[in-house]
């Protein structure tokens, strides 16, 4: 089968592979339906060490399921389902607690040791637990925003949820890349009175308007922050949700955040330590989150996308076949497409 | 009168200074009948830069109201009173949040701006906001565990708090000075299942005991996380209460954290960015703190004190007068005393 592997920076790609297959008798074999390239996996992109055997990349995905093995008892062959970014158990003391990317038995994938989604077929361990059932058939008008159930969508509202957004609630959102619009979304939905976007792409920005941010800050660094200061008498926003994972961001999100309120982060994170100790201990400032539990949040967030009152799959902005991917990764990485669906 | 002046390193005198006098309407005058050293005291003890006009030292009293400004309505002469170590108007937006250590008006005593309480008397800004009547004498037999109200106490249930300690939890605590120690009395009173004591002096781990800690991590360093996470089947513990404020017990509180955790942090930072970015992303750890607003706290603690059902009073092993407070940060600074009341 054909499959997208990442062997070093800027070198991605798509090639024949063995055919995924059942392994272990609680996985599943998911034909991919639809996958797509996130923001994350830009960061190897940029970054990773050469390996030789490269790394098979993606971790978002609807499928059907073409096989289950011997254990799996809630999935059958047929079914079209969503992949969350993280495979777990639904049964350990982690995914009891609803955080499912600690899940004892769990893992990732589109890791080196997991292949990834962005191919045509991918193997789901602990399948029961990790794939969630579509009421829909695999070419559903609603397909863009149900993938980004796998990771975006739920990502946002992870982002939103560590941060405290509730009603009446202001929020500044850090990066305008697909979580960042995502947490518009969740932001809205969760109640937020006043939804700031810090970001300065016209086509990004006027999404973020459209999915309900009520203010744009275009400014950088210092002058991002004074700049939030003046729109919020000074004290700061009640909630900030940091969707970039940079020194930077974070530097800015500690000097926006008002006295008692809290930082959401979910940009992986690409510094040692959290900056601002001192100024974040002083303002009683909570700092949270971390790898999203999106199948935790599939329940909650999946009425909302059949009915159609959150629309996060307008962040699609291309679609690329398989063979196309390797330039799927080149326009996310230049800032020409916000998020990239992959159609194999 | 007398009072207690810090001019550098080891460098703290009584002396006599003018005489605390009512300035704004909104003052009140307080006779000092209890005040304390606090752990946070020893790090101007220890590292405070030489200054001329010396730092009044001080943020913890009980004390007799003996004069109010005109604008005072709350209290009157003659009223016993605690004295929280921030004072507060108890009026602007984040008094009404609770965060009064936030106070848009308020600020802290015993700092270079505002006298402290290590002294006979002391004014008391924004006195209604700030003071709260204590219903006994000024010589009751609970003074001591009243006098923790104004900052330990308080502060032990902050980091609690912070930590978001509850019913069935299991809970380390970082730091065995005063406010570790009412840190376990926070933790059990807020139900917490299991407490790990983390230190090595023999008179505070038996006091930790008697206020409820399980158990007892005497080791220090990477040996300390393998043994909490040796009692807690691998995992770690939900709950990491850091009264330390060092880069090293910030280590640590990250080394024991479960995923899904939190630190509540309430040791004075003394260490410019918060370790352990990347472990505490993945584990999904909040970590949260800061000054206490322990004014807030009072009402809710005050009548477990009155009724006995706590006795943080019990962290005092010295009483000193207030000729003798230099001995007293001396005893404080080698650790021969956890902490030591002031009678002027």
């Amino acid at each position: 089968m054909r499959a997208t592997v990442l062997y070093g920076v800027g070198d991605v790609r798509v090639e024949n592979v063995p055919d995924a297959r059942l392994i272990e008798p609680t996985d599943a074999l998911l034909a991919v339906s639809r996958a797509c390239i996130c923001g994350s996996d830009l960061w190897p992109y940029k970054l990773m060490e050469p390996v030789e055997t490269g790394r098979r990349m993606g971790h978002e995905a609807i499928g059907v399921v073409e096989a289950v093995g011997a254990d799996v008892h809630t999935l059958k062959v047929g079914d079209v389902v969503v992949m969350p970014f993280a495979f777990s158990d639904g049964t350990c003391v982690f995914c009891h607690e609803g955080l499912h990317t600690s899940c004892v038995h769990g893992g990732f994938f589109g890791t080196v040791e997991v292949p990834g989604a962005q191919a045509e077929a991918v193997r789901i361990p602990l399948a029961d637990g990790t794939l969630v059932v579509l009421p829909v058939g695999k070419d559903d008008a609603l397909m863009a925003s149900l993938l980004t159930l796998s990771d975006v969508m739920g990502t946002g509202h992870h982002a939103a949820r560590a941060a405290k957004v509730g009603r009446g609630k202001t929020v500044a959102v850090i990066g305008d890349g697909a979580v960042g619009l995502c947490a518009v979304i969740a932001a809205r939905r969760l109640g937020a009175e006043r939804i700031i976007m810090m970001g300065h792409h016209p086509d990004r920005v006027a999404l973020a308007k459209a999915f309900g941010a009520t203010d744009v800050v275009s400014e950088r660094g210092e002058q991002a922050i004074e700049r939030v200061r003046a729109l919020t008498a000074g004290f700061g926003v009640h909630s900030v949700l940091e969707c970039v994972g940079t020194d930077q961001a974070m530097r800015t999100a500690t000097g926006i955040v008002r006295p008692g309120g809290a930082v959401g982060r979910v940009g992986v994170p690409h510094y040692e330590a959290i900056p601002g100790s001192e100024p974040a201990f002083y303002n009683n400032v909570t700092v949270s989150g971390g790898p999203a539990p999106v199948r935790a949040y599939i329940e909650e967030l999946l009425p909302d996308v059949l009915e159609g009152r959150i629309e996060p799959g307008r962040v699609f902005d291309r679609v690329v076949s398989l063979d196309e991917v390797p330039d799927g990764y080149r326009a996310m990485n230049e800032r020409e497409a916000i998020k990239v669906m992959v159609k194999p």
